[in-house]
Parts: C-alpha cells; structure tokens; sequence
C-alpha cells in the first residue's frame, strides 16, 4: 500500500492523449484485419502528428513506408500502439522500452486470461512503468482524445462516427465494449466528449490511475467510468479523494455484481470481482456516485459536465406547458423523497398575473400550451418562482409541443437558469438544437421525465458529501495491546470458528458492549454464575465443534430460577452428547438477559478486492426477510455510522417502533464505529465476524452484543 | 354498471380513423393560429378525403371555400375537428348532430376543468353518443392514423416529423402531451405505430373505450398508453378480458401515483393504499401489464408487437461478442429474477467445435470478437444453445464494435430467433439498419443491457398470466342473510369507527376466524369470562370514543389468573376516565391469548377510482417498518389470494422463519378470500378495513384474526 503521505504520482497520460508520434506495431495493409484500423483511424480524425507503420514484412502501408523494427525509425516516438499476435507482444515491447517509447497501448489479447505466463507477461509489462513507459492494457482498445481527434486504438464504433463532439467528459472503462459503448450511446445522444480510456486487463495502469489522470486535466469537469473489478483499493480511494479536493464529480458503475456476472467477469478480464453492496458502501463514504445502469450514468455525467454542479436541494417546483407529463414528474420526484410544497400568497399572486387564467397555479404549475405563443413566459414564471426562495430547485419537463429545434424554449431555460438556485429539465421530445443548447450551458437534461427524479436524488447525495467532504478516521490508542491479547485469544481457538464466550472475549478488548456472562464447566458452577448475575438467565451451549448451537437446542432462555439453571445445564450437555459426540465441550455460558428498544445486525466481511467492511442493519426477523443491509469500509467514526445506520430500515426505527421507546442510536453508531476499528485492526487475523443480535436500549442506556460468532483467517 | 351479460358495443373510431370526410370548425388562414393547424397536417400527411374548413367569417382558407355553417356543407361530413373558442364549442356539436356527423374531435379546452357550467357540457357531449355521434375530448388533441397519415388533431409534433412508420402498435393517452410525446420518442427510436389517440377530459369515450377499439383492430397487435385517473373500472376490466381473449397485450403506465394531496387515512391499510399500489394489483389480477415509466411503456409495447408473444421462462443464455456488456446484463437479469445455468456437457463440446480457443464457453458465452468477422458465428452458436433444450431465452447484447447498419448481426438474429424459445437483444450500439430489422421481425430489443432484465419479467408475468388466465369469481352463498345481520351492526354503532367485538362480529358473519372473545361490563364479568375462555387472556378496553387503545395503555396481554384479570380490567377503567373522561365504554373485552407461526396485515380500502381492495403482507413489526404490501380489487378466490401473498415477502416467510414450523398458508388464503367477500358485500357499506396482527398457525391449524378495526360509510 502507498504511503498515504507520499501518494504516487499521477499517471501522465499525454503519451497516449496527445502524442506527437506513433508507431503502429503489426500494422496491415489488408483493411479486413485488425492491424489496417489504428491508421484508418488516425488519418479519418486527422491525426497531425507522426505515423510510423512496423511490421517485419517491411514494404509500404497506404503510402507511408513500413519499418521492419521499432529501432529503424528515424525520430523519436512517443506511442505504440500494439496490435502482433500475443506470442510477439513482449519482443515489441522490450524494443519499444529501449526505443524511449512513453506509452503503449496493447491491444493484442491472450495474457492474465489464459493462464501463469500471461501473468508473467503482464507484470512484465508492469515493470516499464519505471522506465518511463507506461502500458494500457493488454486486452483493450485504447484511447480516444475528441478534443484533438487522436484516436489511439480501434473499435468499429469509430467506422461510423463521422465527426467527435467535444466535450468536459473523461470516460474510462475497463471494458472496451462498455467504453466504446457508453461513447456511441453518448455520441448518439449529441452528448460531448473530452477522452476515452480503455484499461483491459490493467496490467500498468488501473481503472483509478487512468480516471485520476483524466480528472487532474484542466479540460475534463467530471470523470464518468465503468469497472468491474478492484485492482487497488488505494487508488480508488485516492482518486475519490482528488475529486472532493478539486469539486469535480466520479460517476461509476460497477459490473460484476451478481454471483453470475462475477463468473463472467473472471473469465472476462481476469480481475476478482466483489460485492455490489460494498462496493456501493465505498461509493457513499467517499463520495463517488454510483450509477445503476449505462443510461443512468450518461445522464449523470452529463448533468455533472457544467460549469456549476447541480444541487437539487428538497423542495423543488415544477414549471411547464405540458400537464400530464409533469403529473409523471412529481410521482417519481415523491417516490425519490423530494417535496413539492405549493407556492406562497405572494407567489401565487404573482403567477396569477403573468399566466393565463386557465392555467394551474399549485405545484406543478401548469402554464397550458399559452408558452408556446409567448416567447418569454417560461422565463418569467421561472424569474417568479426563484424569488418566491422556498423552492431549492426548478424542473421543467419540454414536452412534444415545441417545435423540432426547440430553441426559443431552451433560451428561456438557459436564462432562467441564472435566476433559480437548480434547473433540471426533462426533454420528453425530439432531440434538437434546444437540447443542444442546454448541454452547452451545463443543464441536466434528460429524455424522459421519470428518469429526472433518481438522477436528482443522486446529485443531492454528491452535494450533501461535497459540503461535508470525506469522514474522519477514528483514533484508537492501544492497538499492539489490544493486538497482543487479541492474538492469544485466537491462538487458543480450536477451528476457525470462535466458541461464543472467545469471540465476546474479543470484542471486550475493543471495549464492545457485550452480555455479562459466566462460562460455566457445570451445573453447580452455573448455578452460582447465575446467582451472580441475577435471573432471568440465558444459558448457552459452548463449542467449537458445534456451529449451530440453536439449531441442537442448545440456548435456553429466560431461566428463573437456580432448579432451572440446574436441570438446563443437564439439558444442554445431554443434546451435545446426542448431537455431537465427542466433542469437546467447554461448558455452558450462563448470560444476562437483555431487554432494549430493538435489534440490530451488525456484521464484518472480508471482501476481496475492497477489503475488510462492517455491515449494519435491522436484527432479528427482519434481518432474516428483508436482508436490509449497507457497508462501509473500515475503519470509520461513529457520524460515518449514523449515515451508515440511515441507508437502512434501521432509520425509521431508531424513534421507537410500535409506540415503543426511541433507540440509543448514539450508543449503536459508537459500536459500530468501535466494530470498525476492531475490523481495521484484525484484517489480517479475522476474515468475519457476526453480531447478532445487537440489542439497542431505550435512549441514554445503551446498546449490548447478544451473540457473537467470529471466524479467524487460516 | 353495465351487465357483464350484454356488454356495450365496441366503439367504433373509424369516423376518427378513417373518415372520408372532415370538417374544421373554427378553421383559420392564419397559419400562426391553431384553427390553421388540422387542415395543415390533414395535407402535409396526404389526407385524401373531403376537407371543409368551417368558420362564419366564410371566403376561403388556402384555396378551399370556407364554410360559414354546417348545414351549408354539400356532401356527408364523417368528423368533425372543433378549434373553435369553448362558449362556441356545444352549438358547433349540436350542429354536427344533425348534420349526421359520427365523430367529433373537441380540441378546445375549457369545460370539466373549469366548474359545473363545464360538467353540464360535457355531459351533453355524452349524451351524443346515443344519436351516433361519438367524442373525443375535450381538451385533446386528437388522432393520427399512422398506417394512412390521417391526422385528425394538431399538436406542434407534426411540425417536424416528416414521415410516419407505420407499426402495430396501437397508443392511447388521457394525456395529449404524454400521448405526442410517447409518439414522438418512439419515431426517434425507429419505432412504428398504427394508431394515436388522446381522450383529453373523456366527456364520451375513455381511455378504456379507445383502447378497447383500438385493441379489437385486426391492424393492432399491442395496445400502450397512458393514463391519470380510471373512470370507469368496469370498462378497463373488459378491456383486459378481451385483451386475454384475443391474445394481444395491453401495457398501461399511471400517472398521478403521488400520495401528496391524497387524504388522510383512518387506518394503517388506508395510508398504505397510496402511491398506485391498488391500481398495480388490478393490473396483475387482470393481466395488464403496468409499465414503469415512458421508456419502459415504449420497450413493452415494441417487445409485444412482433408476430408471436414474448415468453422468457427462467432460464436464460448470454451469448454475445462483448464480454463486458455481457456481465451488466447477467447482474440485471440475476438481480430480476432469472438463472443463467451453464451449458450442458454435450453443448459447451459443440461450443468449443464452433467457437475461438479464446471464447468463454460458460454463460455467459463470449463469442469475442471472432464474431464480427464470421457471418454465421452468432447464428451457429444460437443453434447449438436452442439445441441444449435448458434454455428458455437466448440474450444477445450487440455492442458497438459491429458497424453502424450492424445488418450482418442482425440477420443471423433473425434467423436464430427460428432456433430457440425467445430471442431477446440489447443493441448497446448507435441506432441502425439492424436493429429496423429486428424491430420489422418483432424481436424485443432495447438500447442498453439493463433495461432488459425487467422488461423479461414483466414479459414473463405476462405469459403466465395468459396461460393461466383470470381468477374465477368466488360463490358464496347467503349473502342477504349476511347483509342483513351486518346493517344491524353498523347501525349499532355509535361512530364511524366500530368497536373492536363489534368489528369482529362482522367478521364472524363472513365465517371468518377470530379470536375466542367475551365483552364484559365489570371485573367479575371480565374474570367469569376468562375463566371460560382459559388462562391467559388479554384484556382489552372497548369504546368507539378511544380510536387508538392500546397507546392510552387499554391493551394488557397475558393475564394468568382471576386476580390479574380484575385488577386489570379497574386499570383499563381506570386509564379511559384519565384519557377519555365522558366517553361511553361498552366495556372490556376478554380474549383468548393466541400464538401462532407468525403474523400478517390484511385489510381493504375503498379506492376511489378502482373500489374495494383488499391488502395483504407481513404483519407485526415489518408491517410498520417495511410497509410490504399488494392489493387486489374484490372478489377474488384462493388461488388469486396466493399470488397476493407471493407479491410480498410472506413469500419468504410461510416456510417458517429463524427455523420456526411452516405456517398455515392455505388458511391465510382462503380468509383473504373471504375478506374479499366481505369487502365486496359490504361495498356500500364499509370504507375501511384492518385485521392487524392475523396470526397464523402451523401448518393444517389455520389463521386468526386478533384485532380487527372497521370504518363504515357515513
């Protein structure tokens, strides 16, 4: 891991974006095959720089003269451009290094795929970094840079495309299907571009190191991307970073989420793939917005490419000619949690005397088909509704009634735009020059009005971060104590699987809140930890062997008495010998009963690529149907918790449920943040842990672990 | 009502549709004027019939003799198109009713919105219904008959569009901008329509009656639309039987779903109706198929409108060149529902045969992009996957790494589509000759992968709702008798709001299980009883004066003797003098203690628009947290009761939870069959129903309800 004080440089992608010179390495002159492509495309997009063709063949491509070797051209080259047969890769790229080469793009595929020495191969590839060339790739198709046209790679995608829009844009993509995808959808869309970058199997530079370098380059305002795997948690982390520091937005979407699409994926590009949920935990803690879907992260990058970022606020009014596509509008706004509260007296005056009588005066405000005859009256009513200052943000939905152009109306929104703290439009007609218009000055704009409302609640969410920026990470003084004893607990565990009154143990050190208990080798000494501790107790069967306690009967609850404890005790040690013979038995656990306000799981997984996360949810019946959960990336303070805590049920809870007392919610988001450290601490020692459940109590008592289950790493 | 015995005729829209005639009252040479707009686009498309603009001005409008009254017009007249100002609109109608005209499009606005002089008129407009002549409108925008350009309405879309495609799809709207605007989208999108028609305010034909006549076109395969409120639930309810009867899906989207406005709910049933959650479970009792929004409603109805009815089954296979794109669509398609199971032995051999060394052979199967270079390798591949016999569907994602036309990829789609069970495809790709193609072949196709996942299980539910067709009506014989019994409740009741043993005693009548239960005035009535009853009982405190008991302390649970029940039976006395002073008590009610499996919510609102639904989901703590819950609209059977449940996540449950025994689920049916009885019966009579906890038995012991709240009709 870099050192947090000494970040690595930022990946300098000029080489690939604007090089003065490139040598295409297996270039053809067949135009069928792969190797005619990269020179097609250079020349189509005007590339003004220096083309060198190389292939052993030597000869003439399309009139420029073929150089059997990366050491027979003349000047200096600044790329590479790879396309040769997997088996001749590495020789070019030896010859590329020594030629002082800044940067290759490897296209061939058939490396970390296939097997160990394509590994080999690609940390080969890894280790020109420090000779000053860095590698994308293998595996993809390279970069696109629409300001300048230089195209560096191929896809057929660019076989149509006559002409790039330029744009504020960087889009990288580990997929170069998803990347030259997410451009033609765009391109399509009349949507604008500043670069491209396809990292293949990442064999150098990574999916954070390519979108950090797009984001640091003064032309690009928001880097939107597509990954699947995380190769290097730091670098995500450092690039979300980066974009609090420097107020632009990351949009992602993570494929790879689902146990099926992982199996794609590691046949795919190679890479592990983890979890969408805590992926999507890493992205709210660090402030990158998540997009579920390629629409939606088009729309998102769109609406973040402005020269102002969009901050939709709660309450939001809705202003347009078009009735029925409003009423859609407010249904998805509500279902997204925004408000629509009516105007004020003022207002409503206001609005009274500008629209025509017919026209609705509530929210949404209907101004009837009178805007299209009045060349100003979006503007003014926009103007009205701006000044009213109980309205956070204005949304209009263009609907079919304008004309194809749709100029005069945008002219009016762009206007109005400087009148209104947010302006988000929904463009429910034909694309035209209006639309255009409204990319232009930075307004989010959409083609259907129900994809307006989450695309909303999303750069809410990246406001509400940008004002609070990143968390603090929590101190815990003591950890090689704490570490110490924590290793010897774990050194006298049997399986990997804790016995309930060791993992307990464990959480002790980190000052968790758990039951008072007793473990007990028998029924007289339970009977007198019970007599300690007060009736009602729990009595718990303790095993390493037996995973599933409750399910061989072996929790008793709520015990009166000393007789009960006595004949319990008898009970449980009976279901093991019926149920685990031979087991080695540490005795039971005699508990305090607890009561509280409510349940809570709180969890730790070890994901793959993302690393240690503590999960938080509701507990008991609803943990087991609802599977209401959300992560975070440890470790983390106890604010970060209570955000935690508020992406799930949990939220509506923590007041009281069924007339019930309000929660300690204090004292969870404290355990939670203290789980975390724990978490942090153990990565290396413990690969999960289960709490659960959790016991909250009334507000100012508390919260107490119940259970605990604990597995250590091998 | 109308009998369900002798239905009303169909309405006839070929006045609209295909009329030869057509007169324009309130036509205007002015072309900036909308009275200039109809004749505009009755030539632009090509209109070929007679054409007399109407206007008492008279002369001539753009070379056609102006006429100055109705009766003045030589020949027949089969529709009229009115533009004129409102206070002029009834005698131009009065004037087309004696002229013999059939149908007439009311563009001007003005009537029902505006107050009761606008209701009285558009009453009169349905009243012409009976002397032959039909309405469309007010406050619409007409027709367009894509297939001959017969534009009967004006809406500043048919500015730009140049060229209608005609397809099979038959679009409704209440709404005149949703209904363009979904019109003009779907032009965008390449997509082909039969007809448009909007219904505005429905003084006469409705968004049901268009849709039906529509539907009943020999020319329309699909009918899509759009609506606000329902008018008339009898008529949607016969547009989904015929649309079951012959075959063709409906796909409806609801506006005005947002609880903000709604009213406020006496009981929690009441407050969980909002939203569309009614209108939703009419769609799935009736087989309609309830699109999300816009996009969604245009992918639905180009999905339906091939020659042979999409049906995705379960299991899935991903066979495309783009790997990447490929995993987004196996994470959607996971997260929906379906399974992605690998390929047999047999077939991952013939794969191998087929396919590049580099190709993935699981599922997804990457094809790579040896694709793009073989002209069959899709079509082969196809072929040996709908040979494996595991697959329900084949998904294709077509990325842009084919050719703009994409004309090769498309046409072995084609051809495949013969091969397996469904085809479905995503062309994440800029627009193209291919995918005309595919929509020409009626091949569901969307433009980014994960738009496709839900659109196959709306497909899917769809299908099996037309295998297994509607619930059948349950009978329940002595209806009088019952009613009789129940008005003599009712009218004991002192409030709207009945009492709890007096709600449970019309439950009774339906022969529905409650709780074991004696109202008691005094505490040795309230002991004698739970002496009878069995220890332990609850005790509860009955007045229809104190609406919410249990937060003034009038619950108390598990009384284990005499001594308890009297005690408790003065502080329940006690605690209504404190809280209610004055309010008459009819006494406590003493009740068995009931323990079951788990607990569910059911109750029955009164929608306004749709009438009496009943509600069903967890009960206990996830009904206040999770507020999981789906409705149907009475009466309706077991088997339908089954799909309610599974709606919600007592699907989840019924099996047992944290490894309780299995409820009783075919008891929980059959009281919600019962319950829909009710709520039937008692339509005229009761607004609001709750029965919140019923508790479940084990399997084969039955279901309870424990308390019941009942709102009747003031």
């Amino acid at each position: 891991m870099p050192d947090a004080a000494f970040p690595p440089p930022v990946a300098d992608l000029s080489a690939f974006l604007e090089p003065a010179s490139v040598a295409i390495i297996g270039a053809s002159g067949d135009p069928g095959k792969i190797g005619a492509r990269p020179l097609r495309y250079l020349r189509k997009f005007g590339f003004a720089g220096a083309i060198y063709p190389v292939n052993p063949r030597g000869g003439e491509i399309d009139g420029l003269a073929c150089h059997q070797d990366m050491a027979d051209i003349p000047g200096p080259v600044d790329l590479a451009i790879v396309v040769t047969a997997a088996e001749h890769v590495m020789a070019a790229l030896r010859a590329c290094a020594l030629k002082g080469v800044r940067g290759a793009v490897v296209i061939s595929a058939g490396f970390g795929e296939t097997g160990e020495a394509g590994r080999a191969a690609e940390a080969e590839m890894a280790s020109f970094a420090a000779r000053g060339m860095r590698v994308l790739g293998p595996n993809n198709q390279g970069t696109v840079n629409l300001i300048t046209g230089a195209v560096m790679g191929f896809n057929p995608l660019l076989e149509w495309v006559e002409r790039f829009r330029p744009g504020r844009i960087g889009l990288v993509s580990q997929s170069s299907g998803i990347g030259f995808g997410l451009l033609g959808l765009g391109l399509e869309r009349g949507m604008g571009f500043a670069h491209l970058v396809t990292t293949g199997n990442e064999a150098d530079l990574s999916f954070a190191d390519s979108a950090l370098a797009l984001l640091e380059r003064e032309e690009v305002r928001v880097v939107a991307g597509a990954l699947e795997g995380v190769k290097d948690v730091a670098a995500l982390r450092r690039l979300a970073e980066r974009s609090h520091a420097l107020g632009k937005p990351v949009v992602v979407m993570k494929g790879a989420t689902s146990r099926a699409g992982g199996r794609a994926a590691a046949s795919h590009t190679g890479s592990l793939a983890g979890g969408g949920a805590v992926f999507s935990g890493f992205c709210r803690q660090h402030g990158l917005v998540e997009a579920p879907g390629m629409d939606e992260l088009l729309d998102l990058a769109q609406a973040f490419s402005g020269p102002r970022l969009p901050r939709p606020g709660r309450r939001v009014a809705i202003a347009t000619g078009t009735g029925g596509t409003a009423v859609l509008m407010a249904d998805a706004l509500e279902r997204a949690g925004f408000e629509m509260p009516g105007p004020s007296a003022e207002t409503e005056a206001a609005l009274r005397r500008t629209l025509p009588a017919i026209a609705s005066f509530g929210n949404p405000i209907d101004m009837t088909t009178a805007n299209l005859g009045n060349r100003s009256l979006f503007l003014e009513t926009a103007r009205i509704l701006g000044a009213d200052g109980g309205y956070d943000s204005l949304v209009t939905v263009v609907g079919p009634a304008v004309t194809k152009s749709g100029v005069d109306y945008a002219r009016q929104i762009v206007a109005a735009a400087e009148d209104v703290p947010a302006m988000f439009v929904s463009w429910t007609a034909p694309d035209g020059e209006g639309q255009a218009m409204l990319r232009e000055a930075g307004i989010p704009v959409v083609p259907s009005p129900q994809r307006l409302a989450p695309l909303m609640a999303l750069a809410a969410a990246r406001a509400a971060f940008g004002d609070r920026g990143p968390a603090a990470r929590p101190a815990l003084p003591g950890r090689e104590v704490r570490l110490e004893k924590a290793r010897a607990i774990l050194a006298g565990a049997r399986g990997l699987q804790l016995a309930e009154h060791q993992a307990k143990a464990l959480c002790a050190l980190w000052d968790l809140p758990v039951t008072r208990e007793v473990l007990a080798p028998d029924a007289p000494a339970a009977v007198a930890a019970a007599e300690r501790l007060g009736y009602p107790v729990a009595l718990k069967l303790q095993s390493a062997e037996i995973g599933h306690k409750t399910e061989i009967g072996g929790v008793l609850l709520n015990l009166a008495d000393a007789t009960a404890v006595a004949e319990g005790t008898a009970r449980l040690m009976e279901a093991a010998r019926r149920h685990a013979p031979g087991a080695v038995i540490d005795g039971v656990l005699v508990q305090e009963m607890v009561r509280g306000a409510g349940e809570a799981i709180v969890g730790v997984v070890d994901d793959p690529s993302l690393g240690p996360a503590v999960m938080a949810g509701p507990g008991g019946i609803l943990a087991e149907i609802v599977e209401d959960v959300a992560f975070r990336l440890v470790p983390f303070d106890a604010a970060e918790a209570a955000r935690l805590r508020e992406e799930t049920r949990l939220s509506r809870m923590v007041g009281g449920v069924r007339g019930g007392p309000a929660w300690d919610a204090e004292a969870l988001d404290a355990l939670l943040a203290r789980v975390s450290v724990m978490a942090d601490e153990l990565r290396d020692l413990v690969s999960e842990i289960d709490l659960n459940p959790v016991i909250i109590r009334p507000q100012g008592e508390g919260a107490v672990i119940v259970d605990a289950l604990l597995v250590r790493k091998s």
